[in-house]
This record gives structure tokens, C-alpha cells and sequence, in this order.
């Protein structure tokens, strides 16, 4: 399918790659101001989190060095990383995430120049082994760091403090992750994701306004779309662009609400004309999953068959149907069509007499009978309820304590979006000072990939050791704080 | 002193600084036939000694790699070191000389190029982590190896299967000790040491024959003698070429016996010339360790101020006069002096009068009457004794177990000269044979820093995973085996 477009496709994105903007920086403290011994270490801080590769340069105080400086070297986005080991994890992602290296120096002084890539705020240098005859001058660190955008084209926020605080590490977050494409976090997984990608492109729409990155992104998935057509969940550029091999149901889909996007902000027709096609595709490859007789979605024992939020025991299913809904409506906006409009209105009517429980107010699941926050939150965004029900349907999960919480900012990004919906802007507001705010209270730079406010340390994967905390989609308050929604309507 | 003449010294040796010369091997076993797993690891053999730089060739089988590949890799000079680890190491040699890195590969397929130089044979590749979403294929290895010796320069010994075998090894250690200077040890500690360079000088002057290199090293020592003329026992060549603060009486005069050594292989009398009064020199330098009242050595409590050997226990007075006489006999062949000629004849006499025992025919310590292999050796090699007197002295320190015993095949070296000085010729091979032939038994591709045949891995240093397992010091069986000094006379 569309095999004959990829390459124009792939050309396209490739031409939109940008020139990365480089910064040179240097620590605001850290600096030893002695000579280290063995098993010594600093910390350096530079302030802010930064994306780039760093350069230390070092000299031995004593006799020459008749050994050579053995040094361990720890990039940290995040102050409480300094501590942590690899010792005894054993999560699932992979311990290769974190950011440390060994090196040994054979000749001082020395210029080391780490050829990877970091996102770091914190840079942990202790020694591993020198000799007793010399010790190890640290006499300077500079990163080349780099971001793809202007920093000077985002005018500061006027407004509350604590607004603006929260503000400016959002831009912060998305400023990291723009890099030669929309990184979902430049410490971990490095790579474009389609959820990710339609929430930094909403906050770029509103901030930086770089959009030839969102057209070069949206073009990267559209050139990377499987035999059949289907788009991928995420994608890598480096050796050659190629698509994950991982599906979901929801992220394929987003690629149409993230056209839609595009299109809205730059009225740019010709990308429309040409991915309008694939983007309705996948609206017809989601029909497979639903059962033409009931209308419903069936639900899938395959790990990760849609997304939704980082709840293991979340069933998706509800969630599934109401994302469809919610791109499908996307895709109408693009181009009428009324037999889809009648499909719509089929499966959301099918949804809500099929999972919605008028007593409780809420969604409930087929298995288990769970309630979930992520229900209920879709259940407004795709419109199955409106006005006083939808917004009774959030009130009731907030008091449901058994149902199943939200765990990303990502889900958050959604729920603060429903609140809008049903008008209650001043509690979205709250929860953006209250979730990010809680954040930025335990020290962020950048938003995180997770955060759970009672347990700030929280992670999916074993330990937090492998947390990224720059993640991309952690960066929409600015999008609220700016693009108007939480204005109070005259 | 000597001031005016460094400058023109150290232009001498950097202008016989040799080009390398390279060779590009592969290994011979172990490139595994299977993608790896984490955790897994594999062991590359070279089939041999060498000295270069690897570039490993890395891909991947699986879906893309979604997360870098974290990998140690290990350079054993010897299998026994694969197993070793450095946990417990608490040795006072530095742990910064175990060949050992980490590196991330964030890119599959990748070529990894290793900066730094190793010694080693064998190549030991763990896989510390990957994601369990690929495997990590070794495509291949390659070394860039370097020596500045011609391989060719030197035929095969001809003779006993035993002696071709240790020729050989011999040969190997010191063609790797050579790169663009005469280095201890290419693994450690990779610096020019008097001590070594003399024997090596000795040896290649009936192998290689690259006396330039040799001439270079003289000039090298020559050139950073300090400011009192005084010559270190070691020295640097990188970042700048610079002696090492440590000075050691033995090695400061094993310059004279070095000098002598190459104008007599050479006939190079400029340099000889040249260098003559700083060899002098060192003489009277000397001289502030005697008394001139009773022509004895003053002993020092100063760790490591004469080296003799690495036994920790050995007093080294009287090595330190013998080896006083040994070097000013080698000054009188280069130039006449009858006032020296007199002070050799009362410092010898001094030497047996005081520390003689007639009736053990054993020379005894002041302090705590210790018995030495070391002392017996020297007082033959000084010729402080002759004759029957002197293989007596041989002979009597063999039947006595208490007596310090040799630990390195540097002062092995001695104890086979001191046998051929005596005509112990059939002795002396069997020594070789049973000395350096045990670590060919123990796998040994070149020689040992250390040899301890009972516990053929003990180390001075608290663990052997620092030991040096080619090391220039050992390749003297070449010399033996092959400058006629074994052939018993007609």
C-alpha cells in the first residue's frame, strides 16, 4: 500500500531535516578546587538540563602519572540519579539507558571528548583508580549542546508565578526533545513516537511554531507505513529511518488528529492532499477490530495493543473505541463523509449503551467490572457523553478511590483536556499547578515521563533508574497555559 | 649539570624516533557462530602475543535495536587473566592497568575503534546489556599491531626443541617490548626502564640488532638526567619525554654497563664520546653512598633505593657495592683510570673482608645476618669472588633453604650469568629450561614480569591481575641461547 509514494515521502522528510543549533555551556558549580584522589568524585551542575556531548579537560597535580586515570563518569537529568546504581535491577527496559561510562586516560593532560549524546543537568565524575604518585585536576567541562529550535521566537508568560514556572520548564521539555526530529526523551528511548509527537506538535503549535518538524515527522511515519499500509507506533532514523516493529491501536490512529493539527496551524493543503489518503487508512485498518454486528471493539490479550496511559492492568478496550471515535471525528473535519459520520454515530451510541452504567455514572469494563480514570476521560474527549453527564461522569471517578489511577502526564495531558470540555477550566488550571507543579517541587528542569505525586519516584520498569526525565509528552501545560483554553469563557 | 648538553640530546633521540611497523591480524578462534544474548560473552583469541588497537565489527539480529548495546570488553595477555576480576583488588599498583572498558553502542551495526593501545592475546566480550528486542552478531575482529622490529631480521634458533621453543617466546616479549621505545612492559607499566633497557639492549644486540633504538633510549636517559646529573631510574615519553622522579642506585649506574654494551656492539664512538662523562658521572654520584674510610656502602632505609630484585625482604647493601664494582669496570673498558682501577681493587676487598663468611662460604647481611640468592650472584658477577671460590659461594647458598630467594626472571638473568661465569654452562641451561620452560608450560606466549614456578601466578602487588605478563626484563634466554655464552669452551 502507498509504496509507490514512500520514497517521494521519505525525500521529503529528509529534506525538512533541520541544522541543530548548538550552545556552549559550562558548569555554574562543581569545580573542584583540589586536586582528587582514588575514589574521589564531583558533581558538576550546569544549571539547567541540557542535550549534548561534553568535553572535560584534565591535568594531575604530584609526579607524572605513572598509571593511568581510571574514571567513571554519570550523566544525570535529575539530582536524585546521582545516587542510584544499577545494582540490583532488574526491570524489563534495558540497564544499557543509563547514562554512565567508564574511561581510562593514559596520557595527562588530557582533552576527553565523549562521543555519545546526553541529556544531563548533572555530570558525576568520581575516580576510579589512579596511582598514589599523582592526583586529578578537573580544570574544565564544557558541553556543545544543541535543540533545533529559537529559543528567542517564545515570548516569556505573563501571568502567575507559579504558572510561569510551570511554563517554562514545559518549553524546557519540549525544547530538549526537538532535536533532528520530535524525540520522545533525549535520555531514553531517543525515538519519534506517534503519541508523543501529536502533543509536542500541539505545544509547538502555540511556542516555537517550527512546523516544518512537525510536517518532517509526520512524513518520516507516512514513509515508514507498513506493507499494509498500517503506521507505526514509533520509528528510528539512525542507521537508515525505519519503523519499530511495535503496533498500537491508538497510536496509528493519532496520525490523523496530528494532520488535522498540522493543517489547522499552517493551512499548508498540499501536506493534506498528500497524506490525507494513508491517514484515513487507518481508520478503515481499525475497522477489523470492531465487530460489524454489535459495533464494539474487541478487546485484545496482546500486550500493548493500545496504549492509552502506563497502567498495566488498564483494560483498553473502552478506551480503544473511544479513541477511534475521536480520530475518526478528526478525520471528518479533513474531509466529509457521511457514511463515516453514520459509523461514528453508531459506535459511540453503541459504546455508551454497552459499557456505561447510568447509576454510577461512569464506564465500566466488560472483565473484572473495572473503572478506570482513563475511561471516563475518553469517554468525554470522544464526545459519547456531553455537558452535565460528561462532567458528572469526571466528578464520579474522582470519588471511585478504586478505580484505576492515571499514571503519565501523558493521561494527564488528556484529563486536564476533558476538564476544558466540560467547561470546569479553573480545576484544569488546578491540576496543572497541583500535577506539574509537583513536579517542578521535586527539583524538574524538564517534566517527566512519570509521575505519581504520592510516590514522586515511581516507575513502571523496576526502578526509576531507567525513568527519562525530559520526556516530550510531559510538555503540554504550556500548550494549556498559552493556546487560550483556560480562559474563563465571557 | 650537563645542562648545556640536553637540548642537543633529546633532539638526537627523537630524531631516531622509529616508524612503526603495523600488521592487521584476526583473531583465530572465538568469533561465536550465534547472535548474543545479554549477559552472554565470548573470547576472542589472537593465536599470539600482540600490541595494537582493535576495531571490533558489531550488528544486530532482531527487530531494530531500541536500545543501545552496553558491552565490556577485556584484554588478557594470558587466559588465566579472563576469570580474573578486579573485586577485592587492594594492591597498591594501580587497578587503572587492568585492560578492561565499557562501551555503549547506540548505533547497529556499528565499528567500534578502541583508542587506547593493549597488550594482550585474547579479547574477552560480555554483553552487560541489550534490550530483549535483538541479539548483538560479532561480525568480526581486527588489530592493528605494532612492534619497530623487522621479524625478519631474525632466523630460528637452531637446536633442542626446548631451547627453540623459549627462544622464541623470548624473541616474542622482546619484539613487543619495542615499539618506539625499549618499554617494560607493553601492558604496564608501557615506560623506558634502565634496568630493563639493559638487558634488552643486551639481547637484541644478537637479535634484532636495532641498536638506533637503544642509542635513542641512552639519549633519552641522558637528556633527563637532573640537575645534578644524576640519571632516573625510569622515564616518560608522553605527553612530553620526561624522567620519572624516582632514582634508584642500582639503575642510575646500570647506564655505564649500557653504554659500554652498545659502543661495543657498535663501535659507535661519537656516542661514546658523547656520553662518556655523564656515565662518569654517575660513578661519583656514587660515591656519597660510601665511606671513605672503610670503602663500604652505606645501607639505606629508603624503600626501593637500590632495586636488585622485587623482594621485599632483601637487604641490598652488598648487591649495592657489587653492583657499584660491576659498573666501574664496565667505565674502565671505556677509558682508563688508574685512581679508579685502585678504588675497585679496595672497595672489592672491603666488600669480602666485611661480609664474607669463610666457613659458610656465604657473604652475610650487617642487619639480621641474612643469606641472599642475590648477594652470592653479584659477588660473582662484581668478581668480588673467583673462581672455585665463586661456584663454592653458588653452591653454598643452593644447599641453604633460609636464604632469600630470586622472584624475577630479571634476577634470574643474573644467576645464569653468574653460572656461566663460574663455567657452570650445562647448569645454566638447565636453568632456562627449568625456569623460563615452566612458563611456556603455564601458557606463557611471552615472559613474565614475575615467575614464581611454586605458584607460578604470585604477585608482589597483592593480586597477579596487575602482573605484566610480557615483560621486557624476561627475554634474555635469547641472549643465552644465542650469543655462544652456553657452549661449553674446547
Amino acid at each position: 500500500m502507498f509504496e509507490e509514494k514512500k520514497p517521494e515521502w521519505l525525500e521529503t522528510a529528509e529534506r525538512l531535516k533541520p541544522a541543530l543549533r548548538c550552545e556552549t555551556v559550562q558548569p555554574i558549580s562543581g569545580i573542584p578546587d583540589h586536586a582528587l584522589m582514588g575514589n574521589e568524585d564531583v558533581v558538576l551542575d550546569f544549571g539547567n538540563h541540557f542535550v549534548g556531548h561534553l568535553t572535560l579537560k584534565v591535568s594531575s597535580q604530584g609526579s607524572h602519572p605513572d598509571a593511568p586515570a581510571w574514571l567513571s563518569i554519570k550523566f544525570c537529568e535529575n539530582a536524585r540519579e546521582l545516587d542510584e546504581t544499577l545494582e540490583g535491577y532488574n526491570g524489563w527496559i534495558s540497564k544499557s539507558w543509563v547514562q554512565q561510562e567508564q574511561v581510562h586516560i593514559d596520557v595527562l593532560p588530557a582533552v576527553i571528548h565523549f562521543p555519545r549524546r546526553y541529556a544531563f543537568r548533572f555530570v558525576k565524575i568520581k575516580v576510579l583508580a589512579l596511582s598514589s604518585k599523582y592526583r586529578l585536576v578537573i580544570e574544565d567541562a564544557v558541553a556543545e549542546t544543541t535543540t533545533s529550535v529559537d529559543d528567542n521566537a517564545v515570548s516569556p508568560l505573563i501571568g502567575d508565578e507559579a504558572d510561569v514556572v510551570i511554563d517554562r520548564v514545559a518549553l524546557r521539555t519540549l525544547r530538549n526533545c526537538m532535536q533532528d526530529f520530535f524525540e520522545d526523551g533525549p535520555k531514553r528511548d531517543r525515538r519519534l513516537w506517534l503519541g508523543d509527537l501529536r502533543l509536542q506538535a500541539l505545544t509547538n503549535s502555540v511556542t516555537y511554531r517550527n512546523f516544518d518538524l512537525v510536517k518532517r515527522c509526520l512524513y518520516l511515519f507516512a514513509a515508514t507505513s507498513n506493507e499494509e499500509g498500517r503506521i507505526a507506533a514509533c520509528l528510528f532514523t539512525e542507521p537508515i529511518v525505519e519503523a519499530d516493529d511495535t503496533f498500537m491501536f491508538d497510536y496509528s490512529l493519532f496520525f490523523i488528529p496530528t494532520l488535522l493539527q498540522y493543517v489547522q496551524a499552517t493551512g499548508d493543503n498540499v501536506t493534506k492532499d498528500d497524506l490525507l489518503p494513508l491517514a484515513w487508512h487507518q481508520l478503515k485498518l481499525a475497522d477489523a477490530q470492531f465487530d460489524p454486528d454489535t459495533n464494539l471493539i474487541r478487546d485484545s490479550d496482546r500486550l500493548g495493543w493500545c496504549f492509552v496511559d502506563w497502567a498495566l492492568k488498564l483494560n483498553k478496550q473502552f478506551c480503544a473505541q473511544a479513541i477511534w471515535i475521536y480520530c475518526a471525528e478528526a478525520a471528518l473535519q479533513m474531509n466529509d463523509d457521511p457514511a463515516l459520520e453514520e459509523k461514528i454515530a453508531a459506535r459511540k451510541d453503541a459504546a455508551k449503551k454497552h459499557w456505561y452504567d447510568e447509576e454510577l455514572h461512569l464506564f465500566v469494563s466488560d472483565t473484572e467490572h473495572q473503572i478506570s480514570w482513563a475511561s471516563q476521560v475518553w469517554a468525554v474527549l470522544a464526545g459519547i457523553l456531553e455537558g452535565e453527564e460528561a462532567a458528572a461522569c469526571l466528578d464520579a471517578v474522582a470519588s471511585c478511590p478504586d478505580a484505576v489511577q492515571m499514571v503519565t502526564p501523558y493521561m494527564m495531558h488528556h484529563y486536564v483536556e476533558a476538564l476544558c470540555c466540560v467547561n470546569r477550566k479553573a480545576q484544569a488550571r488546578q491540576v496543572i499547578r497541583d500535577y506539574w507543579g509537583a513536579m517542578v517541587s521535586n527539583g524538574a528542569d524538564t517534566f517527566w515521563e512519570l509521575f505519581n505525586p504520592v510516590d514522586p519516584y515511581e516507575s513502571p520498569y523496576g526502578s526509576h533508574v531507567v525513568n527519562s526525565f525530559c520526556h516530550a509528552w510531559s510538555c503540554t501545560p504550556a500548550w494549556f497555559l498559552r493556546c487560550g483554553i483556560l480562559e474563563d469563557r465571557a
